[in-house]
């Protein structure tokens, strides 16, 4: 018997199993998990209503809340495709979004109602836009209401053997550093697998309460949307990054895990509130994002008591790849258990991981040869949308290629390194700019920092760092210059220091290095090369 | 990307992540993950080498051993099919077995050389046989030896890619007690997905340590060949049941979990050897394979030191489909705690469960209507083999039959009372023979005992006791029908006893009631009629 692998199920069993258990909190409401699936089968009763066909993109502009958790079932219950947008992205990229997917109705909380119409006129394919929240206000630009749509619409919850498990269920935006936006094609597939996959690294207790302290517009909230669901497990919704409300929250709800990007887990550890809140149902804390430290690690183990592990993934693979929970049988102790735990960490089960070099073969599991990450599982998507070549580019050879640069160990653990495109080659050595930001970073005059390759005839590329001192804060390029090379290899070391007011930053805060370099490669005879199709 | 769903999958991932983890133990020796997958990946070189093609079934007559679990990986990597036998069948069954299947090698351990001495040349389609264990000797009948064929074969392991997840990956023949063994067809996809169901439903500890209690010869000793590779836990090979024998393995390998049926967990309970180990490492023990009590399960929480529930499924279900397990969020107290851990529970993630009735209309959600279990899950059986009329009575309406009467509560909760076919249906009422046989179970002088329907021509049928009393005991009809007509409403009491000096069974002893129903139902005008397809 094969039955559709698709999310849809989770909700449909926890509707069945747990209706009377909370299963989502927010702003202080509480929905049921009766509730829940109610209203995701109304909203797909709804968009049916509405005209929503089978395959159409349905677009949300929302932070996290309970409605666009509902979307993450109702949508694919009327057999339509979710798109959650990037809130923080600018109009002329969510218009651009909007566009190329060819969405035909926006969900959006009233907050964001300037940014929407700002686009509106650019948008001709987008028929509809329904306001989120608020009270049914004939707004000229959302004429309609998504509690009031509810309301109206009946129930639709098709029988389950009529999903094909290999449709597009949620179209992703990648905010490219290097180009427009590429849509990501999940199918229901890979979002069914990538759940339980999760689910069983990290082995979560059964009363689960997570905390969505992570945008669900970022690839579901790492996972977070099904995983819990799967597991009848209760959502607390987060809408804004709040450190003292997360201690509240984690409390009150008796929050057993949840995740964090590093500059999150900094102000976890420095909040004065930590200390006045029971933090005991506490289990575990994933850091994802960005590059940890065992440093890190530790303390925020030590100050929020419980396990701290990294995580790794990109949108493009649901997103988790790889924890660095320690392996079965393994017995780490000490500083070695924190480095190992801020490890880019190795292949969740389901996940195939390498390392491999310009010619796909992979490099020496040395743990120092640096090779580009690729990777096969379940939750790899169907493709970018709409783009057949840029697909078969990063899938090539069967495989994965995330783009980013990472060492392999003895025992199959991984650590970042870097993008591929920002690694620096200098006398054939491979130069992580991460690592050489990272050094400068602790100057103490430093306030942000982007080191990026330029041209050299006679290295072929030299490290140069580019600069933003903190206010009132001084530093000459000799000193900058010094105080790395008394830290790192000498061949590492910027050559070149240049100071900016403040550097160029994508709509998620990435520092646009490709422009950042356009400059300096400005009139070369050979242009720079993008390394990687992503 | 898809990849196929293959638990061939889940020892490549531990021979990758795990290689020098421990395993299994097997009478005494210990293997690896990255040797038990080099085993495997050197048996399918070998069957390829021997001539086995693609498809083509593979029968083992052993018990629990390292190498019938280095075939359920080893044979599927061969693209061939694993035929485990039961090796407590008769040399007929057996025979039927092995033609009906087709299977064109037998691997068999030294003990069970006389049974195929006595049916070998019965099945003309088998090529060759196999000695599992012991030297290679010359045995004039398994000429051939396990362990030389291993190492003269190089490790095959085909790129994963190249698997299709429908294709029959296992055959389990039931052991029908109306009709001849019906062999299970279980996919690639069953398998897997099934596997990480019951992952997800245990909740096992990320160092499982699991004894293999169960025979894998019953659909894989109930998954745990698959889900404790996939979680790299430790297998730990029990060759046949003995309490002092269990004892000893849970505190020298630190077992976290096992599975046992209701005649197991008495004799653990009872067993003197039990408060001289420490089993302080013991997390939960499943349940299975017959009705528990809630005083079976308080007792071995309180006599083991740990969590005991209950798991109900077929090997048409591979197996698992329920659990006893407390939903999140319910907190159970007490004797209601012990009496929900001994009910046949709720559908595990992945699977759905139904009462109905004879229309495949839901009963009641009462827990007091009876009707048939019927259920929809990935585990479910791509069907019989070579019996595509049995496998669409089945599998009628989408829904998989599975000839178990239970009732159903307010919470989902299921609790088996009979199979449909022993069901007593008089003046319009059903009655569980189960329900009957335990009540008489408890009378001081009976040893054994079956409840049967036979005709009436007022009642349409009545229930009968077939009464086997202990050595020396004695009872009169009168007693025992009083004693039973004390505890239960009259109309399931029987209304006659007949006494008998022993009772037929099948080869995995269950009661023929069949075979005992006919004599009575004899020259009766109307047959009485199988009321389930199996």
């Amino acid at each position: 018997m094969n039955i559709p692998l698709t999310p849809v199920r989770f909700l449909r069993y926890a509707q069945q199993q747990f209706p009377q258990t909370t299963a989502i909190v927010c702003k202080g409401a509480r929905y049921t998990y009766g509730q829940f699936a109610d209203r995701a089968a109304r909203l797909a009763g709804a968009l049916r209503k509405a005209g929503v066909k089978p395959g159409d993109r349905v677009a949300f502009m929302s932070l996290n809340c309970h409605r666009l958790l509902e979307a993450y079932y109702g949508v694919l219950e009327a057999g339509a495709v979710l798109l959650p947008l990037n809130i923080r992205l600018s109009p002329q990229e969510q218009s651009f979004i909007l566009n190329d997917s060819g969405a035909t109705i926006l969900f959006v909380e009233t907050e964001f109602l300037p940014i929407v119409d700002s686009f509106r006129a650019s948008v001709p394919s987008l028929k509809s836009i329904v306001l989120l929240d608020g009270e049914p206000n004939q707004n000229w630009l959302a004429p309609q209401n998504y509690d009031a749509m509810l309301a109206a619409a009946e129930p639709y919850q098709p029988d389950i053997t009529t999903f094909d498990e290999n449709a597009l269920a949620e179209l992703f935006y990648t905010s490219g550093t290097s180009a427009n936006p590429k849509g990501v094609m999940l199918s229901h597939r890979n979002i069914y697998l990538h759940a339980l996959y999760t689910c069983l690294s990290f082995n979560p207790s059964i009363d689960m309460v997570h905390l969505h302290t992570i945008p669900l517009f970022h690839a579901n909230g790492w996972g977070a949307a099904h995983f819990v669901t799967q597991l009848g497990g209760k959502h607390v919704m987060l809408q804004k990054f709040d450190a003292a409300e997360i201690f509240r929250l984690i409390e009150t709800e008796r929050v057993t895990g949840l995740g964090v990007v590093p500059i999150m887990a900094l102000a976890l550890i420095h909040c004065p509130q930590r200390e006045k809140h029971d933090l005991s149902s506490l289990d575990r804390i994933s850091i994802g994002g960005a590059a940890s430290s065992p440093t890190l690690v530790r303390e925020l183990e030590q100050k929020l008591g419980c396990l701290c592990f990294s995580g790794y993934g990109l949108t493009e693979t649901s997103p988790t790849l790889s924890t660095s929970v320690s392996k079965p049988g393994s017995e780490w102790e000490g500083e070695q258990k924190f480095k190992g735990q801020a490890m880019t960490g190795y292949a969740i089960p389901g996940a195939e991981m390498r390392v491999v070099d310009a010619n796909d073969v992979d490099v020496p599991h040395d743990g120092k040869t640096m090779g580009e990450i690729i990777a096969r599982s379940d939750g790899v998507m169907a493709g970018y949308w709409n783009q057949p070549e840029a697909t078969a580019e990063v899938m090539r050879g069967g495989w994965f290629h995330t783009g980013d640069m990472a060492t392999i160990d003895e025992n199959d653990y991984l650590l970042v390194v870097d993008r591929k495109k920002d690694i620096i080659v200098s006398g054939g050595e491979n130069v992580s700019s991460l690592e050489v930001e990272k050094v400068l970073a602790a100057h103490p005059a430093i306030y942000e920092v982007a080191v990026i390759p330029v041209p050299d005839s006679k290295w072929g590329e030299l490290p140069k760092a580019l600069v933003v001192l903190k206010p009132g804060a001084q530093a000459t390029e000799a000193e900058i210059l010094e105080f790395c090379r008394s830290q790192i290899a000498h061949y590492k070391a910027p050559r070149s220091v240049e100071f900016f007011e403040s550097l160029p930053k994508t709509g998620t805060g990435k520092v646009l290095k490709k422009e950042l370099r356009k400059k300096y490669w400005h009139g070369q005879d050979t242009i720079r090369p993008e390394r990687v199709g992503n």
